[in-house]
């Protein structure tokens, strides 16, 4: 069995990678072990400083591979919006300044956008994944996820800015959305299965 | 003696304004005499919803023509800041989510680069200077002042962003400028020159 490191200390995001993974088969059934940091040992972990979420997401996998020999996904993904220019982007889990804070990061983000009216509340959720082998043959893609942003929360699924963004096509706010409808529209659901031909060659 | 007005509320900025133009002999001495807010009756101010400087210079002009029949001259300005896409930009006066919190603002804006190393600290401060006249003839200049910022605020002079700004060709921020030295460079002195042309029309 083949094994494939998860590179996320971010228990949600990693809960959607693992989901994501299992629904196409690839845990276990298709001869890929998918396993977490908490199954190896600690390393230590690089600043995330690049300028792009691919940049940050092949940076994590290399990271995971040179300490643990194992080929390993990493993502990278945050929130574009378009009022924003759009940031928060690579900033998106410290917009307000301190690193994982949700609640303030979503909060900084509806207070700045207090003047934008409805038709510049355009953003999409971005998400980088990355495949890097050991060897150094490195995989990155993609998922783009548009919608906009509301002004109150709404919702308790998901994490991160999910309680504001409505996607396209929608009424509901991705964190009203189930789980698994989630993953099928995701930029990180649309991310991992575009890594998913790179995934299968591993077996 | 023909009146122009000066649009702004900012004590700070219409000190900036004033000193930029008195410094060019157009107050008074050219036939033109320079007005305030204070000088004229209260009116109505739209919110600033604008998505670039221009439109928000020029929109607070128009409602200053509206409100009094004088010519009026509107800026808005901003730091933008290359690591965050060109953001604060119009949203600068109200970063952190509050309008004219100057120390919330800078120290979010600092929070937001603690990551970012120094080659990719640039920034720009920015100026768009409106004159509208009434019966509607608009012009609209820009005036741009590049630097970087540091990571701890420095000086006392100006306004905003001006102790972390590290203007090109400086060590100083611009906060430990003299304002004449400030003037002679900044974003605002650049767009106040360049509307001198248009304002000795006036006389």
């Amino acid at each position: 069995m083949s094994r494939v490191l998860l590179a996320s200390r971010n228990a949600k995001k990693l809960g959607e990678l693992r989901r994501i993974l299992a629904a196409e088969g690839l845990d276990g059934a298709e001869g890929l072990e998918v396993v977490g940091l908490d199954d190896v040992p600690e390393f230590p972990e690089a600043p995330e400083t690049g300028a792009t979420f691919e940049e940050n997401a092949v940076a994590k996998a290399r990271d995971a591979v040179a300490a643990t020999g194992l080929p390993a996904v990493a993502d990278d993904s945050g929130l574009a919006v378009d009022a924003l220019n759009g940031m928060p982007g690579v900033l998106s889990a410290r917009w307000a300044g301190r690193h994982g804070d949700d609640q303030a990061n979503l909060d900084l983000v509806l207070a700045q956008l207090t003047d934008t009216p409805e038709e510049r509340r355009g953003a999409a959720f971005v998400c980088a994944a990355a495949l890097v082998r050991p060897g150094g043959r490195e995989t990155v893609v993609r998922g783009e996820w548009r919608g906009a942003l509301i002004r109150k929360p709404r919702g308790t699924n998901g994490f991160g800015y999910d309680p504001i963004f409505v996607p396209e096509g929608e009424t509901r706010t991705s964190a009203e959305l189930a789980p698994e409808e989630k993953d099928a529209a995701s930029h990180r659901g649309r991310a991992l299965r575009a890594l998913l031909p790179a995934l299968r060659e591993l077996v």
